[in-house]
C-alpha cells in the first residue's frame, strides 16, 4: 500500500465528498482522484520517469495536495521546496537534487528567473497560474491529459520524497522518505491523535513542510476533508474555524502565539475544535493552558523532525497539575523506538542529558548524495537527532538544546536555552538567542542577541546581571548585542547558524 | 517493536492504571510487567529457548493475557489450543507443533491424561490452578523466577504464534504469524475501530482465538483496560457491561444473536457502550439492526481470518437504509491489498463471484510443516482466502460461500449459503447446513441438514417444496435430514466438513 492508493479509495468510498477546500474552490474525491491521474499521466507524457525528481516551488494553493498524490503516482519524487527561499538557494537545491522537472507557482517565476541559466537539469517548467514563455501552464497541462489510471508501478519501498531540511545547522540537507515512511508517518498520526473519520482538519502552515503534509495524508486515509489557508492570517484562520466547523489543525508554536494574542479572539465560535497538535519550536507553559482555555479542546504536542516523522507525543491536558511534564515534547509515539545516549551511543541514566536517538518504519533512507553525513546521522541503525534532551522514569523527554547550539566555555557545557529562558523572564526582553563565538581565552564565549519588547529598554550590563542573579556566572553570556529581529528557519526557529556565520567567519570549523 | 514492547511501555505511563480484570481478580500495568517478566524468566529457566513452541490448554483466565506477553518476551512462539478439542485433537496438534511445553489448566488434564504417553516432544509441563504429578505448578514457577526483564532479543521478523485453524475444511492448518504480523494486525483494528485511549474493553470469546487475542493487542497499545470473561455467559455479560461501564467489545455472531434475545436485556444499562465489533459467521440483517437498536452505539462487522487479520470492514449505522450493504462484510481495511478473482488469478468484474485473495503486512508467513498448502494458499504472493464473494463499484464485499462449500450439481455451481438463507426463511427451520453429496447422476446431489425451531415440524416434501418457490430447481435439495444440533468450528459456525465427512467415507477427494 502507498499513500497515493487512498485517493483511489477515498474516490471508490466517499466520491461525493468533499476532499479539499482551499478560499473559493472545493473539491471531491472523485474529482481529486481525476485529477491526480491527469497530472500523473501529464508528467509521464512529459518524459518524467520512475525515480526522477519534481521539484515544487508554490505556496499552499488548492493544487498541492494533487501534487503529493500525482507525483507519487507516477513513481517519481516530489521535491518540495520552501518558496521562502531566495533565488541563489532554490537554484542550489534545484540542482543538488537533480529534479528534471519544476511545478512552479506564478508568483515565484520573478524569484527565480535571473538563476534559471544556472539551472542544469530541469526540462519541464510547469507553472501554476500562468503560462510564461518557455513554460507549460498547470491546467493545461492537465487538460489535456487522460484521466485514467496510469498504472504504474509503484511499490511501498520506492522513494516517495525528497524533502530539504530547512536546517539550523549547516547545507540543507536533502531527506529521502520512501512510500513506506509516509504510510508509517501517517499511521503514528493517525494512533496517536486518535483521528476519527467525519473529521474537518485545517492545515494553515506551508505544504511544502512535513508538519502540513502529513496531517493531510492522515486525513485522507481517514476519508476526512482538509481545508487550506494559503498562509498563516490569524483572521482568516479564526473566520475560517468558525464558518466551516474546524475539528482538528496543527499550529506550530508562532501560530499559537498569534492565536492567544489576537485582539478579537472572543468574537469567533471556536467549539467545533476537538483537538489542536502543536509542535515545531516549543510554546511556553502560559501559552499551552492559556490555548486550552481558549479552545477548550484536547491539546497534543509532539516533536519530530523530517527525518523521522513524529518521534514523540503528549496529550498536554493530561498533565495540567504538573508543570514540568507539560513542556515536555512527550513520550515515545506509536512504533518510533527512542533512546537518549552520550557521544559514544551508550544510554545515559534517566534525568542525564543526552542525543535523542531514535528508529522506527517512519525513518528516513538516508540524505540525498551525502553518504558520508548519512553514515553520521544513522550510525548503529538509529537515526541521531541533534536534539540534547532529559527523559524522566517513565519516558517523558524535555528538551534542552540542540546539540550544535551547546556551547562550550572553560571546559563546562552550557545549553543555550536554558541561558535563553532567564534572558526571557526580563520584562525587556522579547526573544533571545544565545550563541557561542570565538575566543582566545574560554575556547567560547557566551553571547546573547536580543530582540527588546516595543517600548522597553535595557542595556547590556542590566542583562548580564539579571542573568547572574539567576544562573551559574560560567552560563551568563560574556556579551549582549540588540537587533531588530531574528533570521527566521522555515518552522519559525531562530536560525542560529545565521547569527553564529557572523561571527565564526573565517573560522573552519564553528567550534573553537 | 514487538507487541510485548507495549507492556513495558504501559508500565511505564500507566503503572498503576487497571490491566486485566478476571472475575475478582486484578492487575495493573506494572503488576502485569512484573508477571509477564517471571513468566519469561521462567520458560527459559526450564530450557525454552528462541523460536521453541509453548503450547496453551485452558479457558479464559487471569493469566491469558500475560501468556501472550511473556511467551512472546522470551522469544518462543505461543501455540494456543482450542480447548474444546478432544484429547486425541489435542494430542495431534501437541506433536504437529512439536512443542516442548504445555502450560495446561487443571480442569483440562482429564481431557489429556491418557494420551499423555503419545505426546512425543513436550519436556515441560505446567499446570495453572493446579500441582498433578510430573507436573510443575504455574504460581510457584512464576513465583522463583526473576522480575528482571530478561532481555532476549527478539525482533519483528520473529515468529510470534503458531495457532491452529478451526478449520471449516480438511486437517488443522497451523498459521505462522511474525510480531509484525501482530503489530499490523492490531494497528488495523486500531485504525479501522477507532480505538480511542480510556476504553474498557471487553473480551468474551476464547483468547485462543485471533479474534479475541487481536482486540488485546489493540487495546493493550492504546493503554486501555481489558475485562476477560470466562465463557460466554449472557447474563454475566449484561451485568458486566452494566457494573465496569464497559465502552467497547467484540462480539461473534452467536453472542448478537444470544444477547438481542434475552430476556431480560431491558434490565441491564448498557448506555455506557459505544462501539460493538462483529465478525465470525454473518449475522442477519435482523439481527444487526436489533443490536443497534438495543444497544444505541456504533456497531462495526469486520471479516478476517487467522491467516490474514481483519481483512475487511463496514461501519454498520452508515449503511442501514441500504439492506444489501448491511450483510456486505466490508471494504478493504487499512493497509490491506484485496482483489476477487476466478481460478486462474484473474479479476472478475465488479459484481461478479469469485475468490477474494489478499496481501498486507498483516498477511501469515505461511502453514506450519505444510510446504505444498503454504504455496497453494499464496500463490503469486497473494493469501487466497477460500471465501467466494462479491464485489460492488465501491468495493464492498458480500459473502457468497466458502469456495469448498460451493457444490457442483449437474454442471451448476450452487452456492450452499443461498440455499441454506432460503430454508431459513421457513418458519419451522432454527438452523439449515446444506452440503453436497456424491451422486452418480449428478456429481454432487445437494442435501439440506435441518434443526428444527423447538416445537415446528416439518418434512423433507414441504422444505423442498419450499425451496421451490424461492429459488430454481437444481438449486434446490435432492434429500433432507434432521439433527438434534450442527457440529461447529471454534467461532460457532456450523461444521460442514463433518457434515460432510457423513456421505464422503470412502472417497479420496470430497469432490465428485
Amino acid at each position: 500500500m502507498i499513500i497515493p492508493d487512498h485517493v483511489e479509495k477515498n474516490a471508490r468510498l466517499y466520491s461525493n465528498k468533499t476532499a479539499i477546500i482551499f478560499e473559493d474552490r472545493r473539491c471531491t474525491f472523485d474529482e481529486l482522484e481525476e485529477r491526480v491521474y491527469r497530472l500523473s499521466n501529464g508528467l509521464l507524457g512529459l518524459g518524467v520517469v520512475k525515480g526522477d525528481r519534481v521539484a515544487i516551488i508554490q505556496d499552499n494553493c488548492f493544487e498541492y495536495p494533487e501534487l503529493y498524490y500525482g507525483i507519487g503516482k507516477a513513481g517519481a519524487i516530489i521535491t518540495p521546496l520552501n518558496y521562502r527561499l531566495t533565488g541563489s538557494e532554490l537554484a542550489y537545491l534545484l540542482n543538488h537534487s537533480e529534479a528534471n522537472t519544476l511545478i512552479i507557482g506564478k508568483d515565484f517565476i520573478e524569484t527565480i528567473k535571473s538563476f534559471l541559466p544556472e539551472l542544469k537539469f530541469i526540462k519541464n517548467y510547469v507553472c501554476i497560474g500562468g503560462k510564461p514563455e518557455g513554460m507549460i501552464n498547470y491546467d493545461e497541462l492537465l487538460s489535456c491529459s487522460f484521466t485514467k489510471n496510469p498504472g504504474q508501478k509503484v511499490q511501498s519501498d520506492d522513494v516517495a520524497s525528497l524533502i530539504y531540511t530547512g536546517g539550523t545547522t549547516g547545507r540543507p540537507k536533502g531527506v529521502i522518505l520512501t512510500h513506506k515512511n509516509w504510510m508509517a508517518n501517517a499511521t503514528t498520526n493517525i494512533v496517536e491523535w486518535k483521528l476519527q473519520s467525519g473529521e474537518i482538519d485545517l492545515i494553515v502552515t506551508p505544504l511544502f513542510h512535513v508538519g502540513s503534509s502529513w496531517p493531510l495524508f492522515a486525513n485522507f486515509i481517514m476519508g476526512n476533508t482538509e481545508i487550506i489557508l494559503k498562509r498563516v492570517d490569524i483572521e482568516n484562520l479564526l473566520r475560517t474555524v468558525e464558518r466551516e466547523r474546524v475539528t482538528t489543525t496543527l499550529w506550530i508554536s508562532p501560530v499559537v502565539k498569534q492565536v492567544i494574542n489576537y485582539p478579537d479572539l472572543g468574537k469567533y465560535d471556536l467549539s467545533s475544535l476537538k483537538l489542536v497538535i502543536t509542535g515545531g519550536a516549543p510554546s511556553s507553559e502560559y501559552q499551552l493552558r492559556k490555548l486550552i482555555e481558549v479552545t477548550k479542546c484536547r491539546l497534543m504536542t509532539g516533536s519530530g523532525q523530517t527525518e523521522t516523522g513524529w518521534t514523540t507525543k503528549i496529550c498536554v491536558n493530561d498533565h495540567l497539575d504538573n508543570p514540568e511534564r507539560v513542556l515536555s515534547v512527550g513520550t515515545d509515539a506509536y512504533k518510533m523506538e527512542i533512546r537518549v545516549v552520550d557521544d559514544h551511543d551508550r544510554d545515559v541514566a534517566a534525568g542525564e542529558v543526552g542525543e535523542l536517538i531514535t528508529r522506527g518504519d517512519g525513518v528516513m533512507q538516508g540524505y540525498w548524495k551525502m553518504p558520508e553525513e548519512t553514515a553520521q546521522a544513522m550510525r548503529g541503525g538509529w537515526h541521531h537527532t541533534g536534539d540534547l534532551v532529559r527523559i524522566d522514569e517513565e519516558g517523558y523527554i524535555t528538551y534542552v538544546d540542540r546539540k550544535k547550539d551547546m556551547i562550550k566555555t572553560g571546559g563546562e557545557n552550557v545549553f543555550s536555552q536554558e541561558v535563553e529562558e532567564i534572558l526571557c523572564k526580563n520584562k525587556a526582553v522579547l526573544e533571545a538567542g544565545v550563541i557561542g563565538i570565538p575566543d582566545e581565552k574560554w575556547g567560547e564565549a557566551i553571547k546573547a542577541l536580543i530582540v527588546l519588547r516595543p517600548g522597553e529598554k535595557a542595556t547590556e550590563e542590566e542583562l548580564i546581571a539579571h542573568c547572574k542573579k539567576h544562573i551559574a556566572g560560567f552560563k551568563c553570556p560574556k556579551s549582549v548585542e540588540f537587533l531588530e529581529s531574528f533570521p527566521r528557519t522555515g518552522l519559525g526557529k531562530i536560525a542560529k547558524n545565521v547569527l553564529r556565520d557572523e561571527y565564526w567567519k573565517g573560522y573552519e570549523r564553528k567550534v573553537h
